[in-house]
């Protein structure tokens, strides 16, 4: 049986190869495409290597200190943890840089149905490593360690070094990617009039770099610790429940390898949810509807497939149908959340910030921000009910098993997010290639696609993060009590506890600070090497020289990962000196009230952003003016304030309390 | 002794009157001035009859709820609650109306010293009001029903009357004043391309009105509340203590006393500080920063003053000198939080901001959100120090009496927050009576300390209202708890309290979002207004002709009150709806959720958009440009996204929580 989600796990790997397989086959295109190709596949693994360089170190610290306060195999757990989620990036990463070109031939040379075919596979590589790679990682700890009660705890360390990572590459990654746009627009299309994408920006390059460094490697290590969170937490309660608790349930030891059982099954629905998108895609041909379509019944194929095989799977092993209740509610409420995001940065609020952009760029903001904060309401009800339910089910395990049931099909929502980067990659390449009105609409229609499907990732990330997060507290704290003779009691009236909800809520408002003026920061350094480029190198604009791409991805690099330490510093130590100085019931606080404020500001910031970006993209259609009107240049001013928001800071919310919540997790013992 | 609050509110109303006759001893000036100030003196009273008309309408649901619940006295409390917050509102802003054209004429007649001594007086008649009309209400209530523990519960009811009248004052009042102001620019300033505050503007006397309703009546009544919240709930907690935490402070009358004998303390030192000022003002004669040092020394002296009277007082009815520490804690938090709050909004964040405005309003606004969500953290560190030394010296009392502490001198840190909008009118007066350069000069100096003052007054009104709505929660929970066997414990881990937790953070990101959308959506009626007066009054822009100021006022009016309705009743009925369904354990956890991200996104709101006013102002002071130039474009488009942030949506944060707190409190028998 243990064997099982280590089987799974390079099974996903293997279809993660036959699909890499699949992309190769495809001619990479002109050799003016594959150079540009190359530069950027060259920048990406080159922030990649001074990224992990930096973690290295920083890992370092960590593994001694995990190593003095816990020993030997938590210190495995966590090397093997950090190993795990590097090497997911790193992979995603380096099919995806080779996917964009691919897509972007496939568009010229044979069309929609094969370009979109190779922008998904792309996509879906990054999907299926995501939880093959966590099925292997923690089905091998499992094995050594996890399945006996007594040693569960080792494997914590997994997640907190999935966890560390994570951090590093979503911050790093977004603060990258979004100096980079900011950088390269601002001079590019604002200062020196040339269009977006254009070769002789030297900005351009790191561009498209920071798509691949923040929304695919970011993002997918962004999922794979909710991921890996999600189960370890449930293994973690499983693990301690007291017996009174169980016997309704189940077998401590049937309900400590469900999670491991259900991520497995939504390995499996998520390969299948992968085929039928590509049946659905090559026979339903070619418009965005179409592609929207084939893309959201794949994923609805895959949820519902796992639903009903999970019914089966739960009844045969002789757990309790409660604990599929459970199961159900997390995966319908992320459905919801997901399709609650997409609505408020796709549908009526989107055009109704547009239409504020008549008065100017002021009132189009005041919108943009009143929606965001507006946007948390329905999300946050969704995941109220959930608790309710998962825990009215199962208990304390029910929220942790609904968390796994959000995210057991990660494959293919996963897959779906990451598409939209290759694609819009893909676009990049089409311009700096110059292959033709003809390529790009096709480019932008899978790119179109792509941003609603992200959009709903986006969604669907911050509520698995939010459920994931709340497991591994409720671990946290049973794993406090585990062994204690008087158990630390979570009083809101306690002081301790209200001071730690106080600073808890206040940690994610500094990071985002940290973040967002990190962007700013880095634009700017960025935007005085463009500008000096345009300056310095003689026949730039003309097109007769070529701009120093790999100096403008040097500059980037250097400041993301600069200004990463500072935030990702906070987020691992203040559980640590909360903790060990102020005691449990402060860190207890502190990860309650951190819990709410980052979910808050999450959607807050991911929505507002995600809404302002799409208000652009809805004039630039010809909508109250269209380009060039004064209600465009307004919008041009929302989406570049929404930029640092939904990319960088908005995102970081996700992993920082997943963070603060694990590293409580591992410190558990010592408190 | 139980005499002795009730007789100084009497002082306190005497003083008062003092100073009236002192502010209508000034001539009000030349018939074109005392024009224009009655008219914004008939808006400001249709607004408040039409204000108190419909919270009659809602108060009258309210009292019916209370007396199928609770009986005839906390009925009795309640009335008597919102008379008196509604008179202080009522006195405040009559006299603040009759205070601002005396202060422009005096300018013009007398210069500086005379012109900041009407202006003061006229702030310190509201500041002396809401702590004597505080002391009066209270003390004749605590005479009836709170000396008695038995029956002390009833007086919460007066908490509830006064903050639901202050919560509609503040939130109507905002949505009115910002709308006009916005209203009044767009069309004015942008559009017609005429001064601030011209006559021929139909919008300026409905701004002016703004000022009076929004910042004076409105910001009265947000301090009135916290005040006699703070006072309610300390009564409260003594009342319900155990006897095992009450030896070590002193007996449960004198305990249950303390607070109103502290505040009768602070008022009389409000009185001492208020002649202070006026004598540092009177002989340093005229410069800006003499004025903002008389300020801020009668201030200090009453700080002081007031700290070292209450330990004589404390030791004297033999209370321990432990509750003094508490206190200690409290008045010196709140002055550091007003520090940082100036810090934030005129200090080197500020000029960063407008730095920021070169390269245009998208860097301006992610700058200036990015200061907003970092100025959370010194004073969340403040909140939570006072939290821990209050406790630690005595215990969930200290939390109170603390609060209690920050809150006795509201006088005169009333008395200066009221002065910024009465020297802010007075400038408008002054320009609409084209009084010349040299007044405007005047009125504009004192409007830049006031400006000064009120950001320090905004930041203590939080730090107020957190710890005021922290000790109501206290007590809240004893109140619970008061004659249960099996007491309600908040706990944590608890599924319900949890819920609670979430939906208590989600409220205020809901209530900002419709305060937000209320105010754009008032300013856009304004402006379709101002339009048609400008095209359809003929001769108007010549000066020939008058423009109808009424109809603006009265559709500002319409719409804010229509506007305040919704996010009002939010505010009242989400607390009886979650603890009459779902019990005390969700509703506690509705309060702490609330509790944080009301204040984060207070301090964030109030601050970001208090610092972009003012960068604003330092570009137009001749930086990066000045005036016309486009970072002062830039940072306009920052000031008019900030307004709703800081003046509408972030004070309206403040009586939310205190709202959601007081009422639990009073249905906590009921639970």
């Amino acid at each position: 049986m243990d064997i099982i989600p280590i089987i799974f796990g390079f099974l996903g790997l293997f279809a993660a190869y036959l699909l890499y397989l699949a992309v190769e086959k495809y001619p990479a295109g002109e050799k003016k495409l594959t150079d540009i190709s190359d530069e950027i596949h060259l920048g990406a693994m080159a922030f990649m290597k001074k990224e992990y360089s930096i973690l290295f170190v920083f890992s370092l610290i960590l593994i001694f200190g995990i190593y003095i306060g816990l020993g030997l195999s938590s210190t495995v757990a966590f090397i093997v943890g950090a190993l795990s989620s590097s090497i997911t990036g790193f992979i995603g990463m380096y099919t995806a840089t080779k996917a964009n070109v691919r897509t972007a031939t496939a568009a010229q040379n044979s069309g929609v149905s094969d370009s979109l075919s190779v922008a998904f596979f792309g996509g879906s590589i990054m999907g299926l490593t995501v939880a093959a790679m966590g099925l292997l990682g923690l089905g091998i700890l499992y094995i050594l360690y996890g399945s006996d009660p007594d040693t569960a705890s080792t494997i914590h360390g997994f997640g907190m070094g999935a966890s560390t990572v994570a951090l590093f590459s979503r911050v790093g990654g977004g603060i990258f990617t979004k100096s980079a746009d900011v950088g390269a627009d601002l001079v590019g299309k604002v200062e020196q009039n040339i269009p977006e994408d254009d070769p002789r920006n030297p900005g351009v390059i790191a561009d498209n770099v920071g798509d691949n460094v923040g929304d695919v490697a970011g993002m997918g290590s962004d999922i794979f610790e909710s991921y890996c969170g999600a189960i370890i937490a449930t293994i973690a309660i499983a693990s301690t429940m007291i017996k009174d608790d169980l016997i309704e349930l189940g077998t401590r030891e049937t309900l400590m390898f469900l999670p491991l059982s259900l991520a497995s099954l939504g390995l499996f629905c998520s390969i299948v949810g992968i085929l039928i998108i590509k049946l659905l895609a090559s026979r339903k041909g070619s418009d965005e509807t179409n592609i929207a379509n084939s893309l959201r019944g794949g994923t609805f194929a895959a949820a519902i497939s796992f639903i009903v095989l999970a019914y089966i799977v739960i009844a045969q092993i002789g757990v309790s149908p409660n604990a599929w209740y459970a199961v159900l509610s997390g995966t319908i409420g992320g459905i919801i959340i997901g399709l609650i995001t997409e609505y408020y940065t796709g549908g009526a609020p989107v055009r109704k910030i547009a239409e504020q952009g008549q008065t100017g760029s002021a009132t189009l903001i005041t919108t943009g921000l009143s929606i965001g904060l507006q946007s948390v309401v329905i999300p946050i009800l969704t995941l109220v009910i959930i608790i309710f339910l998962s825990n009215h089910f199962a208990g304390l395990y029910g929220v942790g098993i609904a968390a796994v049931g959000m995210l057991a099909t990660v494959g293919i929502t996963m897959a779906i997010d990451a598409y939209g980067p290759i694609a819009d990659n893909a676009g990049g390449i089409a311009e700096m290639g110059a292959l033709g009105e003809e390529t790009r609409k096709i480019t932008d229609s899978l790119d179109e696609v792509g941003n609603t499907t992200a959009a709903i990732g986006k969604g669907f990330a911050i509520g698995a993060a939010a459920l994931a997060a709340l497991a591994i507290i409720t671990a946290f704290v049973q794993e406090v009590n585990h062994n204690r003779e008087v158990p630390v009691q979570l009083l809101l009236t306690d002081t301790n506890v209200l001071i730690g909800l106080f600073i808890g809520g206040m940690i994610p408002f500094l990071v985002s600070s940290l973040t967002i003026t990190a962007v700013g920061d880095a634009a700017y350094d960025m935007i005085n090497e463009i500008r000096r480029q345009f300056k310095e190198i003689p026949g730039l604009m003309e097109g007769t020289s070529k701009p120093d791409n790999q100096k403008c991805v040097e500059i980037a690099t250097e400041a993301a990962l600069k200004k990463m330490v500072v935030p990702g510093s906070i987020a691992v130590f203040s559980p640590v000196i909360v903790g060990l100085i102020f005691g449990p019931e402060m860190l207890g606080g502190l990860l309650g009230g951190g819990l709410v404020s980052c979910i808050l500001l999450a959607l807050t910031m991911s929505n507002a952003g995600g809404a302002w970006d799409n208000a652009k993209k809805y004039v630039e259609k010809g909508n109250h003016g269209g380009k060039g009107s004064e209600t465009h240049k307004a919008a041009v001013v929302g989406d570049t304030v929404g930029d640092p928001l939904k990319d960088t800071s908005g995102p970081s919310m996700n992993i920082l309390i997943n963070v603060m919540a694990i590293v409580s997790l591992v410190i558990a013992p010592l408190l």
